[in-house]
């Protein structure tokens, strides 16, 4: 039998998702059930597209949100300094760095552009060797936000928490 | 430098989807485009619970929609019976069985249930050698559809693609 729980009680599961003046309450909604559902914090990065007492961000988040780990940042530069202490990755369709080509580490931090503008230029020029993307065939410009926020965070709980998950089991 | 589309250039990464008896248009949609993106077969079980010619099916599959490789089938039986020859999963917050412990082989099919009512109890008792969960902490009751097809979807191409793809790179 396995331990439900596994993520809850394993200290090494604790990455973050940080959202880059995201634009779309839902996919916002359902990102913060997905921290929630694995023990993730999430972070917003002002300005937001929408409102934080917006019913489409709630009940996409359902009865989670007063579980989650939230913090809501008023600019970039202040979510870097304030998070100096992770390493950050950058998730974009502009990278050529394969999302499961790296070795992750408890505590990483992945952050996500606009749905609409992706991450600024600037951002991903300063963080070249950090930007990672999730392959894509070239009939789609890139998958919905919160589909590659799941996959690129359970990549990395996968390995991060994969062989603990055996051992509770 | 990375070839971006060696998902399709591959014919080993040529998975199945199949959402069965799918209430919200919108997972469907995104879904849609999850499929376009990485080469793989979407199956729909009938009753749906919207119109296919429903705007926010198509709104969040975007211009995907006329390269998806979409298939409805009227009954789970019909499903089963054209499929015989694929190795099917079901996937299900009821399995122990990690989504990750798993080794998936080209063209396996992977059985999502409603969001409201997840998959019959009949079926998953007849199936529990090959059901799959995604292991999330007891605060919430599970992920969102579309952001679990996603995790499952993005492992088996991780597993069976991988190689190829560095071997592209």
């Amino acid at each position: 039998m396995i331990n439900r729980q596994f993520l809850l009680n394993n200290r090494n599961c604790d990455f973050h998702i940080a959202l880059y003046q995201p634009d779309i309450a839902q996919n916002t909604g359902n990102i913060a059930r997905l921290c929630v559902a694995s023990n993730a914090t999430l972070h917003l990065i002002k300005p937001l597209g929408f409102s934080l007492s917006d019913r489409r961000l709630k009940r996409a988040g359902l009865d989670y949100w007063d579980n989650l780990k939230l913090v809501i940042h008023d600019s970039f530069s202040d979510f870097l300094l304030i998070n100096s202490e992770l390493r950050v990755f950058f998730c974009t369709t502009k990278s050529n760095n394969a999302y499961f080509s790296f070795e992750y580490q408890p505590h990483d931090c992945f952050v996500f552009g606009s749905e609409t503008q992706g991450l600024p230029e600037k951002i991903l020029e300063n963080n070249k060797d950090f930007s990672i993307n999730i392959p894509i065939s070239s009939n789609v410009r890139s998958l919905n936000l919160s589909n590659s926020a799941s996959i690129i965070l359970y990549e990395a709980i996968r390995q991060v928490c994969f062989n603990m998950y055996h051992n509770v089991g």
